[in-house]
């Protein structure tokens, strides 16, 4: 198996963008990967979207980004995992160079949500949960993870409710960082708690919003990338797992089993433990989704995870840094995009290429990216190092 | 580069299916599948399907799928690549094992095309056309193919309205074997050619139907294939490539250059010439697609693909029997799951297992799978030769 490394990234802002087409912000993205990476050929191109054709009417993406990024005959993909299709493009890329059949590889991300009326933006998402036994009967995304957030109070005798702040308030500070951020500004605890409720007790400010927008990373094998001379990282670690996909089947709805053993296969792969990692991009869709999911990789105790973001272990400056990007929360959440613009965060980082004092100071040398679909049936989790 | 087997095939019936929900034909499927090739484990999954979202309002069909297959965790995944997804997940599977990601993988295709209602399925499937360039314009994909008709019979100055009957008779005739078909029966030239136009010169015998369907083969690696002790064939070429997406952007319209490419692409890969190719399984979406694409892929020259079909050169008797199954046009066309169900048959034919009279006389050692998405924006070909 040859050794993988991401050499380029790119992303478009995130946003509501109206005066950009689906094909538009894809080519942006994916052009701004390239520019970065120098590469002078691409030989593959693999693109995560959850749902172009309830959002805009257009499926066969690979075809269609092939032909208006202008590369003749490139044999090209889409994946799609729900909210972990970005993740998923990432895998699916890596193998096409590990395996051999591909050197110079674009793993992209795409999706623009906002063009859709009505209510179509829930029906469309709603796509990534059972459909015959949750959707038919009234769950909607928000409502399932209000579900686990309950199951998570009851099961741990507290209420979390400034936990959940805690997260939204670190990874908007983050955000406002960020100039690619949808919603590049501070929040207050006060604001998140008396923000309207969506389905309790997450209100507006504890969800991730809907989001256009696209972003792509170059890849290629070790050995190519030292000879562009341009900076480089290794991917270490590649994890993948499913689980029910029906929040009642499970038998905890407060750990993401998924996440879990995707996360084990990928440190296991990296011969890395969780100590080893030095910041995380995680799937912070909901506010609840970032405290469930350090507990499942591990980072923390079961039932801790809240105490870490109350107590700013997670922050820019603490000991572990989890989503300094904004996350989903701040930088937004265009489904098909998320799991390759946490690629570009984490490339970015560990290349000492995130603008200004964005930076991080622990100068990280290894990092973790875990992405996840629908309410945690389907997670992908990779690891980075720098070279 | 580990070499690759498929060990064991299954597929549904095809058909309108309204007693068979999404998720229990794919697993009728993958069990059927999984109980051929005789596999205890399966190591990762991926799925062709071209809209979930559009035609039965469900993605994320890879943690769906693992979950009602009863397979803990599985790492599993969907793939898009409209008509061609079927391919491009056999593709994806290949790439997984050869990179020594995973050792045993099912690929699987699945669409249920026949529960959605008014003018649905003619939506969905125009979502792999140019939404922007050509849909709105009014375009299906009858008419995409019947423009491609026309320029091919103003091109050769022939009118080749015999050919494409002969394309449907031969197809129909397979297919009236095979008792997967979604129309098992014979037709003659006379009831193609008085059969209701629907775009000049295409009648509805001249297209495939919609379909529900599924359809799996297990794929592993050649040691662990030996090791089985079962039927295996090996996967000894892949090639993928796109076109532009839109029929006007293209510089002829008789000529399917990501066919062309993918093709030779593959016979490189394997170490053969089209003459090597004792049978073939092609994208014959309307019987034009079948002579323009056995013309593209080098089985005939330019212009004579039609008389091949006329000649009896591609019958089951003929010089190269082409869609032995039935073809797209009588066996049934459920999008993603076409172009795994054209494997399926070439594991029967190479490995003796074609049901009844259905077998293939001429001893198949090498067999062509070409699988096409749209008005052939992209297409995955395969070749497989007995173990």
């Amino acid at each position: 198996m040859r050794e993988v490394a991401v050499v380029g990234a790119g992303m478009t802002k995130f946003g509501e963008i109206w005066e950009k087409s689906l094909r538009d912000l894809y080519v942006e993205a994916a052009m701004a990967a390239i520019d970065n990476s120098g590469v002078d050929k691409v030989d593959y191109m693999t693109i995560g979207c959850m749902s172009g054709g309830l959002f805009v009417g257009q499926e066969h993406l690979g075809s269609l980004m092939a032909d208006y990024l202008g590369i003749k005959n490139l044999p090209a993909s889409r994946v799609e995992s729900a909210c972990a299709s970005g993740g998923l493009a990432f895998r699916h890329a890596f193998t096409e160079i590990a395996s051999g059949m591909s050197d110079i590889v674009i793993a992209g991300g795409i999706e623009k949500m906002t063009d859709i009326s009505g209510d179509g933006a829930t029906y469309a998402l709603a796509t990534a949960a059972d459909q015959e036994y949750e959707v038919y009967h009234g769950a909607t995304f928000p409502g399932l993870y209000a579900l686990m957030a309950v199951a998570y109070m009851d099961k741990y005798k507290k209420n979390c409710r400034s936990s959940l702040s805690a997260v939204s308030v670190k990874n908007h500070a983050n955000g406002a960082l960020n100039p690619y951020a949808q919603y590049p500004f501070k929040v207050t605890a006060e604001m998140v708690e008396s923000s309207v409720m969506v389905a309790d007790p997450l209100r507006i400010l504890d969800c991730s919003p809907i989001t256009d927008g696209a972003a792509a990373v170059v890849m290629t094998t070790v050995d190519i990338a030292k000879k562009l001379g341009k900076p480089y990282i290794k991917v270490i670690g590649s994890g993948h797992a499913t689980d029910r996909i029906a929040l009642h089947s499970r038998k905890d709805m407060t750990t993401l089993e998924a996440t879990e053993v995707a996360g084990k296969k990928a440190l296991q792969m990296a011969g890395k433990t969780i100590k080893d990692i030095d910041f995380a991009e995680v799937h912070d869709c909901f506010t609840i989704a970032e405290i469930i999911v350090t507990e499942s990789l591990g980072f923390f105790e079961k039932g801790t995870g809240g105490d870490a973001a109350r107590n700013g272990v997670t922050s820019r400056e603490g000991d572990i840094p989890i989503n300094p990007s904004g996350g989903l929360k701040s930088k937004g959440h265009p489904v098909g995009a998320t799991g390759i613009a946490q690629i570009v965060e984490i490339y970015k980082q560990l290349t000492g290429q995130a603008e200004g004092e964005r930076q991080l100071k622990n100068n990280p040398k290894v990092a973790l990216a875990q992405n996840m679909g629908g309410s945690g049936g389907s997670t992908l989790v990779h690891i980075m190092e720098v070279a």
